[in-house]
């Protein structure tokens, strides 16, 4: 690509949020022009006064930034990395307003994509008609652990050695990681976007865990969310949706790994199931609930990770009764109607596909794309 | 009826729970025959002793039971009404058991029937081919509030001043009622048991609650059942299930009233929505949770309330996601599968039926009948 011969990638962050803010601060520390976006200018104030971001606790350093706005034309002309870093559920009305500025080459970087992140992005820029030749890439995870101290100050508590990341189509995803390498020695590729989407362990530890402790949360009784809040009973539900969501990425012919498995690579939890290994992972000591129902791990969570998670079971035959079951409860807690707003195979752009059709549409080059891939981008 | 001329009827209480020796306790200080079956002969050790039950609180009284026993044989020859209490998910198993032994012009009485109790009471014995005349009726609520203290002795907190009870069909309700009224002027006659099936309040306050505070049940927090486990959004859920619930009613051509009306009708609450009217029912405070999930609330409520009205739905087009997602989740949380232990219209005996001929199922005698009622029975 062009931009491998800079030194230094420029860079968007969209989203003034904590993960946002982390990304903004650390990249403007370690002298790259980034340009900051927020949908709110209100969120950015004291940030557009001083144009500085001051990073605290894993990370300590301030960064000065290029650009601060609420216009997203501003924010992502002349830049070459696009680090999306919003709510989930936000990406399609982010893909939307920035489709018709984005410029050949550019590439976008959901961090994280959730379930099926990058595939409707790049179906949302299309179903525009908009063919600007981007690369959209997804995290499985946010990078950091971090929370803001005050409007322009943010607490690293960590920030994790590794983070896998796809591109769409998997082709891409080398060029994006030594691209991001510029600046980030954490993203290491995963097989396609599939596979990050589908191990998005969050669709298990968010929404069913609040909406089961709905009345100590709404009752405002202080909790530690995993420790505390997954009892048996609730363990015992997150198995099965665990299943269901395994099952679906089986039909798709991803290797999925259980939650169980994959709190033992993470945190080399070892335990029979999931109530007696939350029991036994340190991290989650001391992490508390959220204070209200309406959070992100409802309204992200649910629309962004279960909603696609069932879409593509219904596709393809899988029965997702327990998702379901959360989905559904969590539509009637707040009168949203999530099957509507949330991803689906439609809106995925992989409606009246076969799995083998989805696996060559996330690994390989469209014919029509391989030119310009050869000619220009390569 | 041929028990009409005698002036004291005999009953058989088969349950020796908080209700049956309720029941049986009081029927026999009043000086009924009565004769006490359970199951488990080690629960009535000490009854068997005595033969002597003892009523505190508000009743204050001691009764001398005819028979103590774990044959139900024994139980119910020569009885003339059959109190059942016991949770509804066992009302199939005991027809079962019963069903060799029943004589005719006998009257069962369940109490509660929860949803379909009469209906599938009378198929499960027509299913085993015996076509005993007994007359099935269901009351919509248990009588009394009451727990026990010790094996022989009940505390009853409060006696309801009004029952409603359907027999099945409509046609015998007045007469069951007659009967009852020897000993019990509370029971009150419904219009058919779909009155009192899906009038089930039981249906929408018992599993969900329950349910959605797992967490804080599994670890023993102790709270008050609905004014602290009835939160902003669970209340939401259950007025989405109520909705669900009053629409299969409205398709089956029965009046069911709302939850927030029954509140309305039984203590006098007025609101605008079902959180604010559970926080305004005095009756409400101090009723504490149950201790842990595996109880009455979710064991009994889901296969015998939330199942078979899920069950109608499906047959007449209504949806219940809500009403579906709850069952889903204590599927999940149990690992039992109580869309197949619960009541369906197969159980119920009304598969393929439309609601016409439901009604005038629960309405009208059959023609097989009405030579056997005029010429016998009435």
């Amino acid at each position: 690509m062009r931009i491998i011969g800079k030194i230094f990638p420029k860079f968007a962050v969209i989203g003034a949020g904590n993960g946002g803010l982390a990304f903004a601060g650390y990249l403007a520390s370690q002298g790259y022009v980034v340009n900051l976006y927020n949908r709110t200018v209100e969120n950015i104030k004291a940030i557009i006064e001083t144009r500085e971001i001051v990073l605290r606790g894993a990370i300590n350093a301030t960064g000065a930034l290029h650009v601060v706005t609420n216009d997203i034309k501003e924010a992502i002309e002349n830049v070459d990395v696009i680090m999306i870093v919003v709510p989930a559920s936000a990406h399609r009305i982010i893909a939307k307003k920035m489709a018709p500025y984005l410029r050949d080459g550019q590439i976008i970087v959901l961090n994280p994509g959730r379930t099926g992140g990058a595939l409707e992005f790049r179906n949302t820029i299309r179903e525009m008609g908009i063919n600007t030749r981007v690369t959209v890439a997804e995290a499985q995870t946010l990078l950091y652990a971090c929370r803001k101290i005050d409007e322009r100050t943010i607490n690293i508590f960590s920030v994790k050695n590794e983070v896998s990341l796809a591109a769409l189509p998997a082709t891409r995803t080398r060029k994006v990681i030594n691209i991001l390498a510029h600046a980030f020695k954490q993203f290491v590729p995963a097989k396609n976007v599939l596979e990050t989407s589908f191990n998005n362990i969050g669709a298990i530890f968010h929404p069913a865990p609040t909406l089961l402790n709905s009345g100590r949360i709404e009752m405002n009784e202080n909790f530690q969310y995993y420790i505390e809040g997954i009892s048996p009973s609730i363990a015992r539900i997150l198995e099965e949706m665990d299943r269901e969501r395994i099952e679906v990425g089986r039909r798709l012919g991803i290797d999925v790994i259980t939650t169980l498995k994959w709190l033992e690579q993470s945190y080399g939890t070892k335990a029979n199931n999931l109530y007696e290994a939350i029991q036994e992972t340190r991290a989650y000591r001391g992490i508390m609930a959220p204070s209200r129902i309406d959070n992100r791990y409802i309204f992200e969570d649910v629309p962004a990770s279960l909603v696609p998670i069932s879409s593509i079971g219904k596709m393809l035959g899988v029965p997702t009764p327990t998702i379901d079951a959360i989905i559904n409860l969590a539509c009637a807690a707040q009168d949203i109607n999530y099957w509507e707003i949330g991803r689906t195979v439609k809106s995925l752009g992989i409606e009246g596909k076969t799995p083998k059709d989805i696996r060559r549409m996330v690994m390989e080059e469209e014919m029509s794309v391989l030119e310009y891939v050869e000619g220009e981008v390569v």
